[in-house]
C-alpha cells in the first residue's frame, strides 16, 4: 500500500489522481491532501478518503472547513505543505498545484527521499537546476504526470540515455492552429478555450493556443531528461495521438501513443515501472483514426515557442520571467483585459527588460517571480 | 570484441550484417561464415574478413573455393554448420540462411549458450516450441533481425511482459495492396516483385504480396514474445514507418518507427541492449513524410494471413506445412509454373490434406517439411 500526499486535490489533475486511487484502493491510500480555498469541493473528498492531514491556504479557509470534518488535522499555508510533503508517512508526493506554491514543499520531499509525481510546471521551468540536483543527490524517482513527458519517460524505458539523439515533442497546435497571425487579431476568450483534442483547465488551454504550453514543456524536458535544447524538436501533430517520441543514435524512433486521458500518465507516475489495468480508458484504435498528420513547427507563427527556447538557452532566471509573465498575461486575457496577441508582446517586453541571474537560489527565483508579476501587471495598470 | 558466426553470408541479410561489422571492426570480428554455393561472391568476403572457418554446401563447392583462399578451414554441410555454430570461439550466431538448413545448428548454438540473432523464419515458424524451450532453459538472448520483431522487442524494453495487452504488427500491404481479388487474376511475376517500401529478395517480396510474410511473422511473434494469437493484431499501414507496436494494460501504446534499413535491426540484434551510431542510415523525418495511414486488415482479401493464424492456432506440424507449401508455391510462381492466386489455393489444399502432429520433434518437423514439399510439387507435375 503506497501512501500518497496530494497537493492540489481539487484541481483537474488532483481529481483524476483521486479517480485512479479510488479504482485501486488496495494499492493507494491518501495520507494527506492540500487544496487552496474550494471548501465545498474538498469536503466530500475528505469524507471519502479520510486523509490524516489536510492543508489549506490560510486560517480563514481552515475555520470554514473545520466544522465539517472529524479526525483530520488541518494545517495552513507553506509550513503545512512542507510538513505533509516531508512527512515520514508519505511515500509519494503528487504535486498538482498551480504556480510556484508547491516548490519548497517538493524540494523538502525530495530531500526526504520521497518518490515525486510532478504535474506542476513551475517546479522545473523556474527551478529545474535546483530540483534535478536534489533528485540526483537523493536518487528519488521523479516522474512526470503530463502526457508528453510521461511519453518520453516511457520511450526511454530500458534505454541507454547516452544513445539519445533527439527528443521530439508533439504539439496539437491548440485552438487556433488553422488561423494565420492576422486572423488571431480578433479572437475571443471563448474561441481560445475550445481545444481540439484535450479537455483541460483554462490556463493550459490558452497556453496551448499560444504554444507557450509546448515552450514550457521544452524547458521541462531539458531538465527532466538532461538533454540540451539543440536536441529537442517540436513537431505539429494535430491528432495528438503520438504523445511524444525519442530518436536514438541508431536512427530508431520510439514513440508513445494513446487516447487523451490524463489518468494514464497519472497511474504511470504512481506505479512505474509497472502499469495498471485501466478498463475505463478508451483504447487507441488507429484504424478508426485512419490518419496521423505531421507538420513543421513555424516559429514565426508561434513566437511564444521561440521565446521559450531562447529563455531556456539563456537559462538562470530567464525562464522564471517567461513563466511569471505568461501567467499574468493569460490571466489578463481570460479576464478580458488584453487581447490574445498582447500575451506574446507583453511576455517579450518582460523578457527584454530582465537582466538574467545565472544560477539563482530558491529565494532569488521566488523574488524574480514576484517582481515580474508586478512588472507585467504594471503594463496595463 | 564479439566473435560472430554468420550463416548465410552471401544473402541479403548476410551482406548487410557484414556492412555493420565493417563499420564497427573494433566491436565485431567474423569468426566463421557459411554460404551455399555462391563462391564468386564469397571469395572477396573471405579475403576481407579472414574468418577462421568457412562452411559451404558440399564437397564440390569446397573444391571450387579451396584454391582461392589461405588460412581458412573449409567445412561442409550440416556437420560444418553445427561445428561453427557451437564452436567455443563463437559469441553470437547470426542465422541468416534461407529455409530450414540452419535449424539444427541454431539449436546446438543455443544449447552451448550462444547469443542468437535470428533472421531465418523457419526456425520459429516450424520449430518455435523446441527453440523457445531451449532459449528459456539456457537463458540465451534470442534477438530478431527483421524490422517488425525488432520493433516489438524494442517496444518491450524495460517493460513487464505480464502487462502486454496486444502486439500490433504493421503490414505495408505489398505490391498488390491496391488491387481487388479480381484484379489479382492476371498479375505477373514482374508486378509482384515491385514492393512499394522495401527492397528485398524475391521470395519475401512475393510473400509480402500474398500477406503470407505477415502470417509467418504472426507465428514468429507468438513464439518470440510468448503471446497467444488472440493478442496479436495486424493493421495495414502503407508507409511502413511504424514498424510495429505494443499495447499495454494501461492502454498505452509503444511504437518503434524508422526508415527502411535492415542494418538497423541487424546492429540492434548484435549490440542489444546498446545501440550503435549509424550515420549512413537515413533519419526518419515525419514532417517530410507528412502523413501516416492505417487501414483495417481484410482477411478475405488476404487469405494467406487467415491461413497463417489458423495454422498457428492449430499448432504442431501445421505451421511446418504452411511454410513448406508456401515456399514451393512461391518458387513455382517465380518460375512461371503457377498463377499468383494458385499460391494460396495450393497452400490451402496442402493444409487441408495434413493431419496435424501436436508436439513434433525435430526429425518429425524435417520429415513433414520434406513430405509437404513433395506433395505440393505433385499438384503441378
Amino acid at each position: 500500500m503506497k501512501k500518497i500526499t496530494l497537493l492540489g486535490a481539487t484541481g483537474s489533475i488532483g481529481i483524476q489522481t483521486l479517480d485512479v486511487m479510488r479504482e485501486y484502493n488496495d494499492k493507494f491510500q491518501l495520507y494527506a491532501l492540500a487544496f487552496g480555498s474550494n471548501v465545498q469541493q474538498a469536503i466530500p473528498i475528505i469524507k471519502e478518503f479520510s486523509p490524516k492531514k489536510v492543508v489549506v491556504k490560510d486560517e480563514k479557509v481552515k475555520q470554514e472547513l473545520i466544522g465539517h470534518i472529524d479526525h483530520t488535522k488541518v494545517l495552513v499555508g507553506h509550513e503545512g505543505l512542507i510538513e505533509v510533503s516531508k512527512d515520514d508517512e508519505t511515500d509519494i508526493l503528487v504535486n498538482a498545484v498551480m504556480g510556484s506554491v508547491g516548490l519548497k514543499a517538493t524540494l523538502h520531499a525530495i530531500q526526504q527521499g520521497k518518490h515525486i509525481a510532478i504535474a506542476n510546471k513551475e517546479t522545473l521551468v523556474t527551478a529545474g537546476h535546483l530540483v534535478m540536483d536534489e533528485v540526483k543527490k537523493h536518487q528519488v524517482s521523479f516522474l512526470p504526470v503530463d502526457s508528453e513527458h510521461s511519453a518520453i519517460f516511457q520511450c526511454l524505458n530500458g534505454e541507454n540515455k547516452d544513445q539519445v539523439n533527439k527528443i521530439i515533442l508533439t504539439a496539437s497546435g491548440g485552438s487556433f492552429r488553422d488561423k494565420s497571425r492576422r486572423e488571431l487579431e480578433g479572437v475571443t476568450v471563448t474561441d481560445a478555450l475550445k481545444h481540439p483534442n484535450w479537455s483541460m483547465g483554462a490556463k493550459i488551454t490558452v497556453d496551448s493556443a499560444t504554444m507557450m504550453n509546448k515552450g514550457l514543456e521544452v524547458i521541462e524536458a531539458h531538465w527532466l531528461f538532461d538533454v540540451p535544447y539543440s536536441q529537442i524538436d517540436v513537431v505539429l501533430h494535430k491528432e495528438s495521438v503520438i504523445h511524444s517520441m525519442v530518436e536514438f543514435s541508431d536512427s530508431c524512433v520510439i514513440a508513445q501513443l494513446g487516447t487523451p486521458d490524463m489518468k494514464v500518465p497519472i497511474q504511470y507516475a504512481l506505479t512505474y515501472p509497472d502499469r495498471l489495468d485501466l478498463p475505463q480508458t478508451k483504447k487507441l484504435n488507429l484504424v478508426d483514426i485512419g490518419q496521423l498528420n505531421f507538420n513543421k513547427m513555424d516559429f514565426n507563427r508561434f513566437p511564444c515557442l521561440k521565446m521559450a527556447f531562447d529563455a531556456g538557452r539563456e537559462g538562470g532566471t530567464m525562464t522564471t520571467v517567461l513563466n511569471a509573465a505568461n501567467e499574468v498575461c493569460v490571466d489578463l486575457f481570460l479576464n478580458g483585459k488584453i487581447s490574445f496577441l498582447a500575451i506574446e508582446s507583453m511576455i517579450e517586453r518582460a523578457l527584454n527588460q530582465h537582466k538574467v541571474i545565472k544560477t539563482p537560489d530558491l529565494e532569488t527565483i521566488l523574488e524574480v517571480d514576484q517582481q515580474t508579476r508586478k512588472l507585467v501587471q504594471s503594463y496595463v495598470d
